[in-house]
């Protein structure tokens, strides 16, 4: 059985304006990966109802699975939770049980549930709560689509706390062999050998670090014998080169 | 008249596997604010012919530009180049201004122009080539696709020598206030300033250091002085937090 698919949703005008930069994409995708769930595409949107309630839509209908990241908190430009709702055809208001959340945070530390922070216990109908260990405020499962926080820490611990509810698949196996040598140099050799090996797939990603250059040949496949015969292969090619 | 707008496709297994974390957007990001370019969607996608097909021909139909980077080297999974050129219906082949670039920097190097070497010189017909001071093999532009390198310090390059040449429009105007009060203090006065000043948006991002927290709010218009308005209304309504 193919492992499960997902897709991640960005939502954050001041990623594309080059102001902050996302560091949720490499996290969600690393851990996916140990999940054994692809992510198979990702998109950075801006704050804007259409982008979102479009992307949402199409997203959810070609993938297992959807995570957000960004737009959940109480400032009048926070406006995923309502348009993934609108997204879904879900009804959403502020809902008892994420009132409940937000009143017991607020009570123990002594500060009060103002309307501005009401809007973060605006939940679709019908969708679970994600539980916030750092600042209570939940996010929500609606149907495929996992709407969390942008704020790094809040969205890694939103993760920890919702993966191990999702059926994975089988994490891919992956090896990396470190060659310091052009590129140009391994393409014939890898294109062949990839051509020899068709249950594995040969990616080649060039580095450089400071004067040092060279390719990092990572070998995937979908069981642990597989993957050790292609790196042999790998070995044995560019022998001179292995660096690790 | 508005400002051009772009979107950005980064193309690659590798950040979606959660190997590599991606530098371009970030950096394609702050120089094409500089430009008056705005930069609306971003998506990372498979090194995958159908998806990369596919993300070029919506992309480039809704926006003034697009900017790849990612699959143009030697390799069996640089593919990027041949599918932007399937994308837009254009004839890709070896072409001899890139090839003569090419071989005049082996010939520098002491170095043979292989097969493989020459599959860097796959431009498609009616491209402008974009240079790379760095290794050479060029990326280049077809119609309002600009195909460049995934390796950050070529990318830079390639993007620092591109746009120049690029009609930008006007850099947005932007300033921040730092708050250090939780968002949910500032959320009910600023959805009242954003209600007075339609010409201005106000974006609240929260952030996090240490036992630290707060929010920066973006200010952001078409012209200084509007800006520099809502700047004064804010640290009127904030002031005791005023930190910078």
């Amino acid at each position: 059985m193919p492992n499960p698919t997902a897709a991640m949703i960005v939502i954050g005008d001041e990623i594309l304006a080059g102001r902050t930069r996302d560091s949720n994409l490499h996290q969600l995708a690393g851990r996916l990966a140990e999940t054994g769930i692809d992510l198979v595409e990702a998109r950075v949107i801006a704050d804007s109802p259409g982008a979102i309630v479009a992307a949402v839509q199409e997203l959810s209908g070609r993938h297992d699975h959807v995570f957000t990241s960004g737009g959940i908190g109480p400032t009048h430009d926070d406006i995923t939770a309502d348009c993934v709702a609108r997204a879904l055809g879900a009804a959403i208001d502020v809902r008892d049980d994420a009132r409940a959340i937000l009143q017991a945070h607020y009570d123990a530390t002594g500060k009060e549930l103002t309307e501005a922070r009401l809007r973060m216990a605006r939940i679709p109908e019908g969708a679970e709560l994600i539980g916030n260990p750092v600042s209570a405020a939940p996010g929500f499962t609606l149907r495929n689509v996992h709407v969390m926080a942008g704020v790094p820490r809040i969205f890694e611990a939103m993760l920890a706390g919702l993966l191990p509810a999702l059926p994975g698949g089988r994490p891919r196996i992956s090896d990396t062999l470190r060659v310091e040598r052009p590129e140009s140099e391994l393409a014939g050799p890898l294109r062949r050998l990839a051509g020899e090996m068709p249950d594995l797939t040969f990616g080649s990603y060039p580095f450089e670090e400071g004067s040092r250059y060279g390719a990092n040949i990572v070998v995937r496949g979908a069981d642990a014998a597989t993957v050790a015969a292609g790196m042999e292969r790998l070995r044995a090619l560019f022998e001179d080169d292995f660096a690790g």
